[in-house]
């Protein structure tokens, strides 16, 4: 008789490439747990007339034990939710749904507490008073709530759409209570970067279609940390003129794969092993 | 990174006690593809609200590789599928659902090739012309499509509700197209037994719930042949009474096992190993 099954999958628009199954299938499976992980993606024409609702119950009443939620449901996931963690709440915004054996569903959120280990872990003791954000999409409101919760007083988030850095920043502060977020213009943000003890890209700069970096890094300094949200590739011109300058980095892996470790932790009750799931992640590069 | 997954599903009611999602993830799991396979009951209040075509539709679109169908929806699931195989659509029920990638579904009946492979396996070279079996609900009209279409020329078919008894025999006629099945009352069955090669008990007497036998036994010799869809016990009063009588035996395993290592071929492409598969069905005992 085998052991007790795990049933996961994740609900978002265009995730075929996502390293995200395969770590949580691979860690079930290390525990004696089969794991099957499955892509529920939103915009195939199988689910795209469901509506996120119709998706999630489904999911719960045949029996997933979790769902990761990704762009563009992580807000409107909260709604459709039995109950909502603290930091998910507060935030307004989950990406990971833990499905209780009778049915009830919990909102988390773990790129919040993913970004923050990995801050924790990659850039320990590095300064945190004033850091510059740029890329107020994706998961910039997840990045930027961990870092102002994380030792960061005061954070400029800066995005080509102000519009949209504002809002972030609105959103942030409502959710911590105070003015730690202020959305400015990308214009013109190395003037901001120079003075700031450290500087996150949250933009999608640096990805093979995205080439290039999301400001002039003649800016940086050594004295500057160096944050990257992108993964692919891991070293990424950003991060590698960085370096270059001397500037201590943290790349993107460890966000992807610390979400899914807190994740994975939530959705089973288990340890996750956060060794063997980068290492699971770093094979599908 | 593990290999590809594999996620099944049983559809009915009150399907609480089956062995057949323990057969399928243990077999999967042996040929290095972790499976998980659900129940998805019809009976609890998440499933009972939704049509039989929504559980359906739902696990085809949430990544369900197959599905085996139950009571009572082994003749409902016909019309909604995309495709079903000729020996189904003959008898016009389905035990199996497999899913195909792009998510066309298509029946078949593994009671039915499960039942025969049991016979042939276990009652090989016994005389098969004249069969009298003793229940027509559950999975009686397999049953009976099965004997008939491996030898049996002329099959009694006997319920204490003569009606469902002829609408089987009716079904089944209409299915091997010539007048094989005829439906009797099971009042006074032992006078057809007593002249028949062999008989088999499609009731649930010999259960824990139903004690005893469904006819009298005194109507047997040592040259009848006595089959048992039963297999809880797997030993139930009717083979014990005919193994003393000196009667060749079929237990219900054969079937409850083989329809599951059909089904798991159809699922996955991989060949099962029956042996295997039978000794995790008796591990649930």
């Amino acid at each position: 008789m085998t052991s007790e099954t795990i049933l996961l999958g994740l609900i978002g628009d265009d995730i075929s490439l996502s390293r995200t199954p395969a770590m949580h299938e691979a860690e079930g499976l290390a525990h004696g747990r089969p794991t099957v992980y499955r892509r529920l993606d939103t915009v195939t024409p199988r689910l795209a007339d469901r509506s996120l609702n119709e998706v999630l119950t489904a999911a719960r009443d045949l029996g997933f034990n979790g769902l990761n939620i990704t762009h563009p449901h992580k807000q409107a996931v909260l709604p459709l939710l039995d109950d909502v963690a603290p930091q998910a709440a507060e935030l307004g915004s989950a990406n990971t749904v833990v499905i209780a054996e009778d049915g009830t569903m919990t909102g988390h959120n773990t790129d919040v507490t993913g970004f923050a280990r990995g801050l924790a872990e990659g850039l320990a003791d590095a300064a945190m008073d004033t850091v510059v954000q740029v890329g107020a999409g994706g998961v910039g409101n997840a990045v930027a709530y961990s870092l102002v919760t994380n030792g960061t007083a005061k954070l400029l988030v800066a995005d080509l759409d102000q519009t949209r850095a504002q809002a972030l920043a609105d959103s942030v502060n409502r959710a911590v209570g105070r003015e730690a977020v202020t959305g400015v213009s990308a214009l013109g943000i190395e003037e901001h970067i120079a003075v700031a003890d450290g500087v996150v890209n949250a933009t999608p700069m640096g990805m093979p279609a995205h080439p290039g970096t999301a400001f002039d890094t003649s800016c940086l300094s050594q004295r500057h940390w160096v944050g990257d949200v992108v993964y692919m590739p891991i070293e990424t011109q950003l991060l590698a003129e960085s370096r270059a300058l001397g500037c201590r980095t943290l790349d993107g892996t460890r966000m992807a794969v610390y979400q899914a470790v807190d994740a994975f932790r939530l959705f089973t009750g288990l340890e996750p092993d956060a060794r063997r799931m980068r290492e699971t992640f770093l094979s599908l590069g």
